[in-house]
């Protein structure tokens, strides 16, 4: 199974790139990965790693997406960037997923033109995982489509559902509509409308939920617009990473600040993985054909490894494959999302 | 000065109501608290107390909003409620302010009915305010309303811009508009709008900001819809909530725990103060004629006392009247919002 890997996507691009695949590499030696872009600079950077025995190999590309670039922009003058080629590998059956932490609009932009969508989805959506206090939950859309109806968000539910199934093992995922208020006819006009297409599904709909009820764990997957979800997204981080911030002050103002941070220290760290996004590596653009996973622009190497390995899961799932058919086979209530077509 | 406290309101209503508004009256005793409901029940609970020389009153009202009741439904058949009744003695001049902690969408709908809104302002919008590292910011809309046009929008940063200045005493308070990405071409069709007209307006406006942005604490006033923002606070809550759960949960599991417990106690007792809600006391109804405060359901006495504290606040310093003369006067850009009118 080969990975192809955008490795000049992301801030710390291709140091990070190469390493994180180096490591998943080394987790995973069944695995095989692509590594694209300027040939100099990622050899530059493999050689430093020890590969003996890893399917590692080095596909060169000449241009570079950059972070601000427009889609249309990108797509129309980069055909030979890491992202295009790394996506065309796919689209031509030489590799079976991408991986890309480069801009994120330009990696949803080719993917959807290149490779297409699952034949009936009418918007592909990222599904982002997020940390509760039993485990984790899938938030879809965090962030493709800014302004959405309600089909657009029942399909969402129905590929977060998927998702949830095959890639968390849960059997019956619980889905909920990220909404105010717990009654049906609270809301705006997309989450009422939305909320009545998921009550005639054949889902496990549990309403409306707020932040109270997500982060307690009650919902295996979320749904929203894109707007509402990056938002969400990233007041989540935003706030996660405030909080350790302020709490670390706190500890280290005291006059028993250093040995009361001894005891600190490691639970902090514990504590900090669970709610560190580097841990789930990557998001994936679901509705899209082949497996694409978009990662963080701020990766880490330890973010690509675990997008690296996720891109994998996916393809051995054969998670596209599996939305076309819950899709068509009408588990999750195509009929309804039929009559809004 | 006089508030007018809807003693029937909130979930633990009316004994923190009651404590409340003591605790209030002890930290200041120029106020003069009128509390609002069933008599007896209210009696009941203030005879506990110590209440010598406060300048509290008890008004009675036969009936009592519910938490499900629906606004219209309130308006229609409630004309005795303890929150209808709170509010006449604001309209008909016998007291300056109002405070409650019950159902949040009749307090807005009564409000709106019996006080009336500011002369030019579209919509009232609720102006929550929230922690960040350096301090605090005003977040409007955190819930009035759910769907809105880009001159709401524009409207909503006007008041909580004078709210920011008056209340919290920034010169010149900066504006960010809560939104996907920092250039002004990304977000919704709402954002991309309002972006625009406050980019034309002559606040503070420092663009679109995102999670990280806000709990840096880069702007002082973040604008949103209703929705949205109801999403941020609940998030926000929630997120807060769990990750202090956590944290505690990881702390005890060590084989230090409890010798750890002792130095992180404090800690986390002074960063949870900053992140509860109940010190801000409630939330004003911005864009009412006479200012309004709704404190959460789930209101403690702390909360409640720092509400009727605000309340007290908001009438000093005479916001509604400010709010009138910003809008009318044009510093805030009053052009711009005519165009779209």
């Amino acid at each position: 199974m080969k990975i192809a890997l955008d490795a000049m996507g992301g801030d710390y691009a291709p140091a990070t790139t190469v390493e994180g695949a180096v490591e998943a590499l080394f987790e995973n030696p069944d695995l095989s990965v692509i590594l694209i872009g300027d040939e100099n600079e990622i050899y530059a950077e493999l050689k430093k790693k020890n590969y003996t025995g890893l399917q590692v190999s080095i596909k060169h590309a000449s241009q570079t997406v950059e972070m601000d670039e427009s889609p249309l922009a990108a797509l129309r003058k980069k055909k030979d960037s890491s992202l295009r080629v790394a996506i065309d590998l796919v689209k031509n059956g030489h590799a079976d997923a991408i991986v890309s932490a480069g801009n994120s609009g330009v990696v949803m932009a080719t993917a959807l033109h290149v490779l297409g969508k699952i034949p009936g989805i009418e918007r592909p959506a990222i599904a982002a995982v997020m940390p509760t206090l039993k485990g984790r939950f899938v938030l879809i859309d965090a962030g493709a489509n800014v302004d959405c109806k309600p089909v657009h968000l029942h399909q969402f539910a129905i590929m977060g559902e998927a998702y949830a199934r095959y890639i968390f093992d849960i059997k019956s995922p619980k889905i909920g509509l990220l909404g105010i208020g717990e009654e049906d006819a609270k809301g705006n006009e997309l989450t009422r409308e939305t909320f009545k297409l998921l009550r005639n599904s054949k889902m496990n709909f549990l309403g409306n939920v707020e932040g109270k009820d997500i982060f307690a764990g009650e919902a295996d997957v979320v749904v929203c617009d894109g707007f509402v979800g990056n938002i969400a997204l990233k007041i989540s981080e935003g706030l996660a990473e405030a909080m350790a911030k302020m709490l670390k002050r706190e500890i280290s103002e005291r006059a028993s600040g250093r040995i009361g941070y001894l005891f600190f220290k490691d639970a902090l760290k514990n504590f900090k993985k669970k709610t560190d996004y580097s841990e789930y590596g990557g998001a994936p653009l679901l509705g899209i054909s082949r497996p694409c996973i978009i990662s963080h622009g701020r990766s880490t190497s330890k973010a690509i490894k675990n997008a690296v390995k996720l891109a994998a899961n996916l393809h051995i799932k054969d998670v596209p494959d599996i939305i076309l058919k819950e899709f068509n086979e009408g588990r999750s209530g195509r009929e309804a999302v039929a009559i809004q077509e």
